[in-house]
């Protein structure tokens, strides 16, 4: 659950490529060749931090010598003001790298941070916040990564790795008991088998079907908290539709196992991250 | 200005294969190959859309025989319940294609609007709502087209086609003059020059400098203004750092050209939209 | 489950570059550019077959106007003698496409047929027969689905949709019920967890350790029938090490859920498939 | 002929990236960052080994650090038991990349042991044995390195390096003669031409045509003496169509030249070769 | 020996790209979405076409509904003036195309029409007008497309498919013979063996050595003239090192069979052709 | 303005791809594994070198062991027989990448070469060489940076980076005033508008409609002359269309700014350079 280094590194040269194009105007203009420089970067609010390597790999990428170091960890908590890292070496990659650099950066700190924060309101209960499959296209393990790093768990990846079965698909095969059954059948032995449910008689026919886990969707705390006793431990139990920072606390108190939240990636603030040049030293040869 | 395809199809292709991995288990498993659907996408909130096109290329790649129709047009104002687009067809690639389609939709809808509600706040200004760099890594062609979509203007598209010097460059060229000189000599005579100044000292050197444009960063409305009474007209004034859409206002009224706002694109709500199966037909030969 | 096809046409696009590299110097010195002939795919042994449409692609790349009519379905059993599919078009890249779309059919279809005789080995028995990650690499999503197409069941399709704890890993977690738990935490609960034991204990500790499945490694039939009883339904039971065509039967006669075969895709004997080109004709202009 | 070593990175990237995916749920639950471990490859059988290069590349893309040690060298002969390599270093690496490593290191070999097997049987005759374009698509580069390594020869690689003339060709064009004096015109001078014959008629024919090369095509053992006698040197001889190991004395003693084997490369079993990962040291900052 | 058309798609999609980046400016602020136009493209200069079907692929990729259509093929002879090919239908990606159309057209007519004129100088001798691998990084299997539509043939595509033994291949193998052999045994039977020899005491060992074609490498045309003499239709002889057009009768005259010409495609000017609007029509609706 | 290694990079491989192929025929069969050598690349005429890097990069990339040691910079003027850069190491990369090597670094420097003898030319001349997007498909960051290295400036790189309102343009607007206000107000501030003019009063027309460039399309000197009067410096002022070396200096006596020509880069004669292998070493243990 680590991230895939050479798919991260494709990932980050397209993004260079994006925003460097046949190359930076202005810093190949004015600065020398041989000037050095430090970049401290440092984090303006307080927050998660997540992206870390991937913002040290954006210089690397742009040159191997420049040296990234950094001072705090992927996950860890920090303050407004705090150093996040630091780069030392030549003044023009530093500068050409700075804004992707940080565009990963903010954007996954961003993520953990949100996810931290409704980790931490759930913490009395015993409730786990997951994410979705709402992430931004071609980012979703960096932004899955992200939500780990905030203290959430992943719900599946993607189609491919977990079975959820919709009111559309139940339709379709005949019912709740039918449709798990096809899908056991169906699918590996890997596998498990979740299905979403609008209301109490959905959770019980859901039980009856052997599901592995049932998402109650939509539903109101009171429902929420009827479906958890009915349930009684059985299965997994996960709230899902519309939950926010304000309705959190009072989803976790209905007892369920699991809370997807689609803002966690779908709407995010960025974190204020920033890259502070604190002096360009020109090498004295060219003096 | 309008998007080269080919690079938007490999973007999408790229977000169904991390979505649809090895195959959709749910739906492969309970929606019979020739089950025909129709889906009717409608939008939740007021808001303006983007992204459409894209969204029907999505289930374009998975079905060709799919049909979507389009019933709003990108950069259309939308109300809460207004029907964007329709798509007929086999229920599997409709099912399968749903979570990428909307995600692309979403988010740039997301911006779309964003960036029109800033566009509205200064209608009866001079100013323009610009962009910046601080886009999603990888979707920045996408998410600049957004933001024109909902009205706002890009600026520069990465380091490559414009020049905007800042405190750093200006240090190591020794003064703004010595840097808007050193960099005319180095770039195309079809790009311009752009200056970041801190404080009205630094607007006349620019405008002394004959650079094209200057950014007025982190200014007070009041020193804007004066600003604005220094140039008188003779080149673009920006104004930039941390306005969001409260301050918006008191800034456009200092009288300067462009604001740019890097929320418009790091900082954003997705628009919420669904897509709703409406009634699945299965073919009558199956029967 | 089925293929995405904007990935099979990559891998089609890879065969026939690697295949066709600048030219076919044989068919473009000899059979003129109109030369329209027809081509028939039959089989010349028994089997089961996989991969017709992926033929179909190959042609359809290199000429959209050859029209490729498949006369039996993926999955189907046919006879020696049995034709395929029928290719009717331009001579030429009838001829260019011939072996690479022979390369792909033959081998899935080789895959199917192997599959399908084991499935059938085991019909009055309750195990399933299930391939493993013992694939060629950069195909495996095409062998697994030739390994659905011969009637077997996919196990997890790789590192990333389903856990396996072997014995290093439960060395290093402390024990089987650590190690269980300890993943348990740690993965999407959309996934289940397997635990491979050697012995009648690790059955009994992967059971207590509430173990999703235990997979019974390389031992005897006795143990396995032993360990059958044991678990007395409560989890999945896998049947895997050294399984052949030759002691299928025995091991599935213990009463094993599944059994798994890494020699359906690493070890195969392609299925015998020619295309005969009935007759060209060249066009009656050329004359 | 030599790998090109840029395109089998490539290869390995898509290789892990299937398996890997968005990463090994088991290994990253259970083992720690930090264990450190050895492991040991050594092979379960008799054969010829091809492929520990691309085996130490996987490990070597997954953690530049593991540190891979080849024991035997790709064409060497081994014994069941010998120890092909060694890898030592962080254990999550290792794990991770143990399956794709062996599905490469497998299939090259079991590919370069049956080549070896066939090339042994015919030491004393003057026959080399070749191999086809019939290779696991994509894969063509290594599998015809397995072959060298196992002692055989290359046929050409593709359409694009030798020109070989076949009964359709031949129809095409009028004759024998008429298809190879057009062949020898159309292509580079540096190519040369083999014809598919299919009796004495036919070798005669191309004999007198002039073609370089001439395929006996599933002809009887002893037509194809009579065919060695009649051509008496001038030209190679290349024997074809379902020689296996069973018949392949006898093939060669007729005195062609060259035996080509599908087979080698579309009917192989794959070697069997484990990885052992001997003691994991969890590093002692740890304890 | 036609070109490979996902390859050839790939490299103009690139093309675009490389031009058209995030789009045209010009073209997407002043043309109207609706403005139907026509496109002549003509030839101001007398040459030899190759590439329209490349420059209608082009237009084909940026708007599938603009219908290109040859008025000659490639290969063929035209007078300045001549019409190749017109465009019709909406004028965006008309004019967004026109300058990568041209760039591929004009270079690759450019290549045909200096291979033409090379080949028309030798008509009356019997010597064929050859290539090298002097070819444009990426681009060589359109400039050797080209060579072909010129008249020319082609040398070897690559180091791959054709032996070329040099001065330095031969001090390494210890003299010509031995490198011959060494190489003979190393090489797939399909190939051939070429040798470069710098004076006639070379002429003789190679035709002993039994090479398969010899190239004189810079000698005069008298010892040319010797070494046809010499080998006496044997072998073919080929000549080569600074041949240009002033020089090349005298070449040919001396009897060799093959003219190797690095310029051909090292030192090209493009052919002279430009595409015309001839009006632009905006649809009615427009007005 | 630099070149963009990664794009660089995947440059490189794909040339070396397309070279290579399955492998160098000749220097496997014939050079020794371990045999050692050193390579001396030195130019046969006086020029401008651009490309060094790059030709680096090769040997490296076939062999990060191959020692790439340059002797002169890009940029420089170099003699007919300097040395350019030497490279040692194992024989086999080195022979291997030579071509590909040299293919980049002659194209290069044969634009450089050409671009400084334009450059030289109007030394005394107020005008500026610039180039156009006539450059070959695909290697226009290359073509681009030879032209900067041979003293030339570069004009827009594509269509996205600069306005160039010509004639089709302008007619579709309704004139050159309201092409320029309609362009002004689509396009990003950062951008300048060039307006491509036919006679004097186009000239006096952009000048009113304050276009920032002005280009004087195949004017004679003459009313170039009268251009330059008429403008007095407001705007800068492009000489185009048809400009060889011969006409230049009559160019540039008009007082234009820039003189842009497309021969630069579309019709070019590759700088003749050579790699010598001085020796080649057979290391000792093979001995």
């Amino acid at each position: 659950m680590e991230l895939f280094w050479p798919e991260v590194k494709e990932l980050v040269i397209r993004a260079l490529h994006e925003d460097l194009g046949q190359g930076d105007l202005t810093t190949m203009s004015l600065v020398p060749a041989d000037a050095q420089t430090r970049g401290i970067i440092h984090v303006k609010e307080d927050g998660v931090i997540a992206g870390l390597r991937i913002a040290g790999l954006v210089f690397e990428l742009l040159d191997p010598a420049l040296c990234f170091t950094a001072r705090v960890q992927d996950g860890d908590q920090v303050k407004k003001g705090d150093v996040l890292a630091e780069v030392n070496g030549l003044a023009r990659p530093l500068l050409i790298g700075e804004r992707v650099a940080l565009n990963f950066l903010q954007r996954l700190s961003g993520i953990a941070t949100k996810t931290s924060r409704c980790v931490e309101l759930v913490t009395y209960y015993q409730a786990r916040i997951v994410d979705t499959r709402k992430t931004t296209p071609g980012l979703r393990a960096l932004e899955k990564y992200a939500v780990r790093m905030g203290g959430g768990k992943n719900h599946r990846f993607g189609l491919y790795d977990g079975v959820l079965i919709k009111d559309n698909h139940i339709r379709l095969a005949g019912g709740i008991k039918q449709a798990v059954i096809q899908a056991r059948q169906a699918i590996s032995h890997t596998v498990k088998i979740e299905v979403e449910v609008e209301n109490l008689a959905g959770v019980a026919e859901a039980l009856e079907a052997k599901a592995d886990v049932i998402m109650l969707d939509n539903m109101s705390a009171e429902t929420m908290k009827e479906a958890v006793h009915l349930v009684g431990g059985q299965v997994l139990l996960e709230a899902s539709g519309g939950v926010c920072e304000e309705s959190l606390v009072e989803v976790a108190k209905t007892g369920v196992d699991l809370i997807s939240i689609g803002a966690l990636t779908h709407s995010v603030r960025s974190l204020d991250i920033s890259l502070d040049v604190e002096s360009i030293k020109i090498s004295e040869q060219k003096n």
